[in-house]
């Protein structure tokens, strides 16, 4: 299985085993009045999952690159847009982005991540590839 | 010369044109407090150019992937970013997105860009490769 497929299970297993029900795999967003404008977001494995009426979508990122800051770049860009395109389809779902530990421990505590993931209010969850468990969400 | 070096001369040659004076090529941003920290972005290619008195830094993009969508939500992410440093260290300075007329005319009049340039307050310089122009400044 390739390593990111690899992650994706991981992120699915570990909401299951905290009572999350997933929902969609992919979640497809949709943005756009008509059919030529409308733009299939569901290629970059975001999830959808249910728990006591709260809904949640998970765009899980590897971050296996060779730079952290450019998979960062890209993570923090479709977040952005991702959010954007949920807040007018589907307000009530909270977007959360999804990052390896190894990730987390390496380059997210750096001032530029934090700063950013503060200044664009980025919620995140930390999960263990390994263990295939959340290790603990950012709110 | 490979096409993204080509794309930077022509933005480069563009601002020239049209009176404006490189002082960075590139313009490197570091931000943190100590030196573990410190995060070269240089490597981005972004311009720093001056005229009469006016500072600013040109992100330039050159939208050669396959997919627009991917190309432009890490184009924001890098934006975002670097718009957050500039403003701590050198907040005079305007920081721009400049994209090719060919993406500016298939892709950046669709709902989801549109949407997502104006809520994330991007200023777009859009150039033209072929005649090493400037096209327009979308502020």
């Amino acid at each position: 299985m390739a390593a990111k497929d690899r992650f994706h299970d991981a992120v699915k297993l570990g909401l299951q085993k905290e009572q999350w029900t997933i929902t969609h795999d992919p979640l497809k967003i949709e943005f756009g009045e008509d059919d030529v404008v409308e733009i299939d977001l569901g290629a970059e494995q975001i999830l959808g999952a249910e728990k006591a009426g709260k809904k949640i979508a998970v765009e899980i990122k590897s971050f296996l690159g060779e730079s952290a800051l450019y998979d960062f770049h890209t993570a923090l860009g479709q977040f952005l847009n991702y959010r954007l395109v949920l807040e007018k389809s589907e307000p009530e779902r909270i977007l959360y982005l999804a990052v390896p530990l190894a990730a987390y421990e390496s380059f997210f505590w750096r001032d530029l991540p934090q700063a950013s993931l503060q200044l664009y209010q980025v919620k995140l969850i930390v999960y263990d590839p390994q263990k295939e468990a959340i290790h603990k969400w950012c709110k």
